[in-house]
């Protein structure tokens, strides 16, 4: 895998010399570090639809080389099969989940620079596209560490953290976005207190977030995600981060189900609700959250899957809605790469760094 | 078992031909139905301490026949041998669990009675004893019942109703506190949507409400506790129904941990937030919440309780209060057996029936 790995902890790699994905299989987490040799595109869909990659970034990425394995080493007559070919695996690796907009980002915006491209020589747009793959790989840790750096001018040394979901190292690939002014913190001696929401049902917070940001030496709490007022109450979060998996162009955000909660109880207790996106998450084309897609999974997720027996009774009607959305009333401030953008959302959004 | 359950769903039965306390082992729901036959104090202590029997009121009725087993049948030289063992045995059944009252009520009632009783003899002494048990749980069965009839009268049929842990069948003897006025809407055919939190860690609400509601024929869906922002956003819940473990003076709600997040929600979207309770639920011996003494458990029950394999890192700190306080504010009406008692709590809980 990669050399540079912040942490030890990658959620995909490309190799090189065999032209595979190399993929952290987060399923298996914590018990055990499998890391997946992906060679087939349908290998990579089934790996974003099956959660063994998650996080808006890391899909995203996931998904651009995925476009490569569909492509690379393979004879095409000309371009225009090329491009045809990208499309169809484009579109059948967005649809491996619906609400995360960075998929869909990563793979419209590869799909048109091969398709804009000079380039007319199959083998070019192939070495092409894989320098474009790595290039948005490249990027999401500089976009990363921005966010970081901008998210770390709110905070202060001791401050009670808490986060809801995985949005971390894991789920980019480095730094995470709303651990990344955690992770640039911890290495500054900021002695933060994180809490971390264990995120029923898939339990991201437990299984993922509690075991990078341990890794990492950080103070880390585990609590059930009901838990969550009664630390507030006490006075023990000082400001709550989470990522997110898209905004609408008002600030509606969608993330982790669950999120709707923290952000309300933040809200009920004068916490600052800090949401922590690369720009890749913006969706302007949803007017508000209302447009955004929300994924519902399998009612076992809730009574089955980590169970050895199932824990409630069988044949019951469950609701499993993937994601909720936040109101822009309730966020506090976006802390993207470009900075901290506060409300009035639906100007600061759009703005971005010429905003402030 | 008594013949006459109601739902078939017993907590707990005094078995008069034995002498012995027949308990339905919850641990076990929704799994295996389990009865236990108790015939030592101990025993009882075991059960309410592994939250075999839990549930404020059933604790309290448990506690009581836990005392009858402490003396009944046994020789002792005189009254005061008695009342000593029976003081002794109260205590320590009291310290099998410190948060819900109803288990203090219950001993020091009976011990109280027992004491200041004109008999002398012990044998008298043991069956009067054993009568204020058995006409303790008796009453239990009426008040649920006149709080099933109160909460009715707020409720209308079709509306969808939340419910957080379990404060049902399973948690009395019949009917359950915020259960009763679903159970008596429902044999009215009322058609209530009702929503039940799984309850993490221990899944109170999977298992058990789940559990019961469906046996009993009712619509119930369960959702994580994460997911009640999001079913309230869509308006899908018109009324949230707890119980609870202690109330103090001023109506501050000990609750299962989570209460407190639903009752911020329920402020949130303006869905009334009705707390169901017996009278000796009360304890005007605190004043306020921060008086009410919340037990803290393992943090195993968060990471390894229900999985085959430990769902979070090994060694990490986690914070697993079993209960949360709603501040009065929070709280809508709060349904008794002595009627629906409205703000200012301070003046209702304490005039009761006499106030409205």
């Amino acid at each position: 895998m990669e050399s540079q790995n912040f942490l030890n902890t990658p959620s995909l790699a490309w190799d090189d010399r065999t032209g595979e994905l190399l993929l952290l299989d987060q399923t298996f987490l914590p018990l055990a570090e499998k890391v997946l040799r992906l060679n087939k595109v349908e290998e990579v869909h089934e790996a974003i639809s099956k959660l063994r990659v998650r996080g808006a970034p890391a899909i995203g990425i996931a998904a651009a080389f995925g476009l490569c394995l569909a492509v690379l080493g393979q004879p095409f007559p000309d371009k225009g099969a090329l491009v045809a070919r990208l499309k169809e695996a484009g579109e059948y690796l967005k649809s491996a989940r619906p609400t995360a907009v960075n998929l869909s980002w990563a793979v419209d915006i590869l799909v048109k620079k091969i398709e804009d491209s000079l380039f007319k020589e199959v083998d070019k747009l192939q070495a092409y596209l894989l320098q474009e793959a790595v290039s948005m790989r490249d990027q999401d840790i500089t976009t990363c560490r921005q966010i970081g750096e901008h998210g770390l001018s709110l905070l202060r040394p001791g401050m009670g953290l808490l986060t809801h979901c995985n949005a971390g190292q894991l789920a980019t690939i480095r730094y995470g976005t709303a651990l990344a002014p955690i992770y640039l913190g911890h290495e500054k001696g900021y002695q933060f207190k994180v809490f971390a929401d264990e995120t029923r049902p898939l339990l991201q917070g437990a299984r993922l977030t509690a075991y990078e940001l341990d890794k990492a030496g950080v103070d880390i709490t585990l609590i059930c995600d009901n838990m969550a007022a009664s630390i507030m109450a006490k006075g023990q979060i000082d400001a709550v981060l989470v990522g997110c998996d898209r905004v609408a162009a008002n600030g509606d955000t969608a993330n982790k189900i669950g999120t709707l909660n923290v952000a309300i109880l933040a809200n009920y207790f004068g916490i600052p609700f800090y949401v922590c996106a690369p720009y890749s998450t913006l969706d302007f084309k949803c007017a508000s959250g209302g447009d955004i897609p929300i994924e519902e999974r399998s009612g076992k997720e809730i009574s089955d899957f980590w169970y050895e027996k199932p824990m409630a009774p069988e044949n019951i009607k469950k609701y499993n809605p993937a994601f909720d959305v936040t109101p822009n009333q309730l966020i506090t401030a976006f802390i993207t790469e470009k900075g901290v953008l506060k409300p009035d959302f639906t100007l600061s959004l759009n703005l971005g760094d010429a905003y402030e």
